[in-house]
């Protein structure tokens, strides 16, 4: 195994374990919405996300305990998008990682109300002085993540995609559909750790920068994948954006020039971590490996 | 118009007039989600729980501009868990305050992606400078109200009652039913400004102990609305939990003992009210209001 997929494997059980603690299956009947909480939150995942967390967090030696406490927060908000992304009424995807999704498995009220329920439990947790970090670190934190998430961040970013379906969108539209979408999540991942080790400006400014190039050849990656892979290799359904006749950098560059701009950002995004003094290995690895995935 | 209703309408009015400003239309394709926010955040409804921030926070001699956002962010709290209640997954209801809910107003999509960057947006309020309060006031009311809206509050409610319509529920089993699904979040209301006011223990005890007495109260007069009055008077669908076969106070109780119990449930709620120096006059007769509405 490479060393980055030694390091992925490690934090995501680390992060696991914290999940699993945080996700805690109440008595009564209301255990039916916990239990399709971790159902999604625990079913696998690369945890890109809560990886990134980590590794911005060790640029500043902030603790761990409290750096994965953030990292689980971000990833239960990531799981809620993903299972209400896959409702009937959004994407209407019966298959995730490999998995029956949350609607399928559970019902559609219950996937519903499993998304909220992370949602809010991610706030939660951020707001709790189990994370270690003074009040005021915990609401840029919160503020932060509420911004890269809301109707400014991600829920903005699907509601244009979905708007996508029906109207022509170009690069300039595409881009900022995605930035919105997957990337302000992204770029929060990599400054979540800048902020709870109270980085000066401009370490703040590289990672949201590394975010930002890491977030775009992350997805033109994402786009070639559903032309490219097979189902078995990513865990989810492909060829969906050319059924529905949707663009993206794929179809709207072609294979061979997605992938030239994919890897221009990758590199890109490293030339952002020149930098700092502290290693940095395992992000320009990261960097290169969204690009190269087959999953 | 009485004083009670006059108070209302003024405080209702202010807390609009921070709703329209905090749910700006931004530019591009996703305005379409804050066009649903603000079609339910701001399309009238009586505004009790507003009020009762504003109410226990004046006991405190809270800044009006600090309640006015947290009871705006409770606010958009309460919004989220009406539009996601009514989609069709969940109890199917296209009418509410007296207009179209808003899956049928916009689309189901539409819908979700609402209430879910309405939930997003009031963790962000409160996050904030603006707010006006310390770093660690403002993690105190968010972690509440997580606490509150989750899934150990409202969205475990809202699971047990899904759960409700296949299971048979006895009074015991309604009466936490209700605790959480509506009784946190106006438990929550009442408990704002003893924290915003950084108020001492019995004080916050009572106004949990007042807010828990009224928010049953409030909950059995519902059961009894949805049985006695009309469309017209309260704006939405009624006579829905017998069609449903759904056990109720009123099922249980009959309809003269579900009176009396919400009767002396006000009352209890008014007692605990007593130790306060200050004018506690508008919480009372909110107590006594919230059982004899019609609507």
């Amino acid at each position: 195994m490479t060393k980055l997929k030694l390091a992925l494997k490690a934090e995501a059980e680390s992060v696991d374990r914290v999940l699993d603690q945080l996700l805690e299956e109440p008595e009564g009947p209301e255990a039916q919405v916990v239990k399709a909480m971790r159902y999604s939150a625990l079913g696998g995942g690369k945890r890109i996300r809560p990886f990134l967390v980590m590794m911005s967090a060790r640029l500043f030696g902030v603790a761990e305990q409290s750096a994965l406490r953030v990292a689980a927060a971000l990833e239960m908000v990531h799981c809620y998008s993903l299972i209400h992304d896959d409702l009937p009424a959004m994407d209407d995807d019966d298959l995730r990682r490999g998995r029956a999704t949350c609607h399928i498995e559970f019902d559609e009220a219950t996937a519903i109300l499993a998304g909220d329920a992370l949602l809010t439990r991610a706030f939660e947790v951020l707001a709790e002085e189990e994370t270690h970090s003074s009040p005021q670190v915990r609401c840029e934190l919160i503020s932060e993540l509420a911004k890269a998430s809301g109707m400014n961040g991600m829920v903005g970013g699907q509601m244009i995609d979905l708007m996508a379906e029906t109207r022509e969108l170009g690069i300039p539209e595409i881009t900022r559909l995605q930035r919105l979408k997957t990337g302000a999540l992204i770029v929060y991942a990599c400054r979540a750790g800048a902020i709870l080790g109270k980085a000066e400006e401009v370490k703040n400014h590289a990672l949201r920068n590394y975010g930002h190039d890491l977030g775009l050849a992350f997805q033109i990656a994402d786009d070639l994948l559903d032309v490219e892979a097979s189902e078995e290799e990513t865990g989810k359904k492909v060829g969906k954006d050319a059924e529905r006749g949707k663009a993206t950098f794929v179809s709207l560059l072609g294979i061979e020039r997605a992938r030239e701009q994919a890897l221009m950002l990758s590199d890109q995004a490293c030339s952002h971590l020149d930098l700092f003094d502290r290693d940095t290995e395992l992000l320009r690895v990261m960097a290169k490996y969204v690009v190269n995935r087959r999953s």
